[in-house]
């Protein structure tokens, strides 16, 4: 098996002169040929998408994301599949691994959590399997910003209050300092920015705001397990919900949701169902 | 009926005071009483959540975002329901619809495109319809954004390429100069800024990036109608993707991504499946 980054790098170079024909042949939901990389969604089966569901039942591997994927939805939909976490396992071992059941004619699926286009590192896999000649493709999912936005009954975006959503992640071992944006989200004023990967950082990142000479009572609301059966939420500001989150004592698989909107006051109704609907605008993308 | 503006900032002045209970009974995902506000999707049938799909189909009415979803979703799922588009309807009038249907006993869905969470206007009818004594309930779906990344192959975020991803739009009758976004976002260098009703206004966009001086090289994909049968890719970069577009003719229901993700070179393997497997930590959410 050729080394893994030395495979992206390879396909990458591809890319750069030869065009994918999939993309242009293919929808997205489309089924392809080769090993699908599904967003599980947030954790509740039901929030799986349908064609995700067909997919893992019919497989006979099911290589899944350990205990980020909700066991409950492995129990419902594939009980009778082969199922390896990928936790623990490097590209060296999960490559070969994928690409060999592929070979033998096993039916494969790749299940990630939430979707796999956040911080989901489905592409080195699939970059990988594809230079080792097994064709993948992705299938998108819900991230578990949207089911932690449903358990609070809100929008992420909230005319008046927030028209912008960030996801992002806080600086650490695989981010450096100046990558870290959540400062500048938050001085927009009107973002909601969505904080993923920081569940155990919420401390030092309001800490960070803080000293920055951020607003302490802006609102913080942390959603743990948005959609699980143990489902939490733990709310804030800036100033408390560092020490309020280490009380409950979430260090991980959490979202934080930094902004106005999970409090939904203050907000105005929309042009969409008022003006623009009298008007007879025919779509919600008018044209200004 | 109370003037809908009324009843949401009555229901909003219930909040300041009075914790809804079902925010911390209820998890995300989970049926409730009352009539599910459901994002549909992007298009493709398939891309719709198992509960999604179930509640739809044990519909009586379907009131819908009319062109915004997919009709073959509504034929496979629902085509012996009673359907309404909500296009052209104000509060005014959608709400006695729902709440008359719902008061006379019969099964009411409210699906709305996408996920309800980003730009959805969902919000401003669950409050009307809470304070005409009608519950409602939110069930997450998949956002047009991540049909497109599955479209073009790639994810949103991408390690070494970008760290962060806003979800935004541009000026315009209903967003300020001041809160359009757009420029800071791609200043930061490493943010995929995923453009939402913007595809009337994707000249206008690039014009004034270019003017503040932004790279006019920028990679800009833009994903019409992701998952859906007539789903089209129009590439360019800030400073040609305006009149490609304009060639192509779309005007509406396009994603818009700025950034290099989409291009998908250059990237690096990621910590998860490389030296934090080989050392043996179990979350993808390692602490630092």
């Amino acid at each position: 098996m050729t080394d893994p980054q030395e495979a992206i790098d390879a396909e990458a170079a591809v890319r750069t002169t030869k065009r994918d024909s999939r993309i242009e042949e293919r929808t997205a939901g489309e089924r392809q040929d080769g090993i699908p990389f599904i967003g599980a969604g947030p954790g509740d089966p039901g929030l799986l998408t349908v064609t995700g569901k067909q997919l893992v039942e019919a497989a006979d591997l099911v290589v899944h994301a350990g205990s980020l994927v909700n066991s409950e939805l492995l129990e419902e939909y594939c009980a009778d599949a082969e199922q390896v976490s990928s936790i623990g396992k490097d590209l060296e071992e999960l490559i070969p691994l994928m690409r060999d059941a592929y070979e033998n004619g096993r039916t494969v699926v790749r299940l990630h959590s939430g979707d796999p286009a956040i911080y989901g590192a489905a592409l080195e896999q699939m970059d990988a399997l594809e230079h080792e000649g097994v064709p993948t493709y992705l299938v998108p999912g819900v991230t578990s910003a949207f089911a932690a936005s449903a358990t609070l009954r809100t929008q992420l975006t909230l005319n008046g209050v927030s028209n912008h959503v960030a996801f992002t992640r806080p600086q650490g071992k695989t981010l450096e300092p100046e990558d870290d944006h959540i400062g500048e989200f938050v001085e927009m004023g009107d973002v909601t920015t969505c904080v993923y990967l920081g569940t155990h950082a919420v401390a030092d990142t309001m800490d960070r705001l803080l000293a920055d000479g951020h607003d302490p009572d802006t609102p913080v609301t942390v959603v743990y397990h948005a959609s699980w059966p143990d489902e939490d939420i733990v709310e804030g500001t800036v100033a408390t919900i560092g020490e309020r989150l280490e009380a409950a004592g979430y260090r991980a698989s959490a979202l934080v949701i930094i902004g106005a909107a999970a409090q939904k006051t203050g907000y105005e109704r929309s042009y969409l169902y008022g003006d623009w609907a009298n008007r007879g605008t025919n779509e919600s993308e008018a044209d200004d």
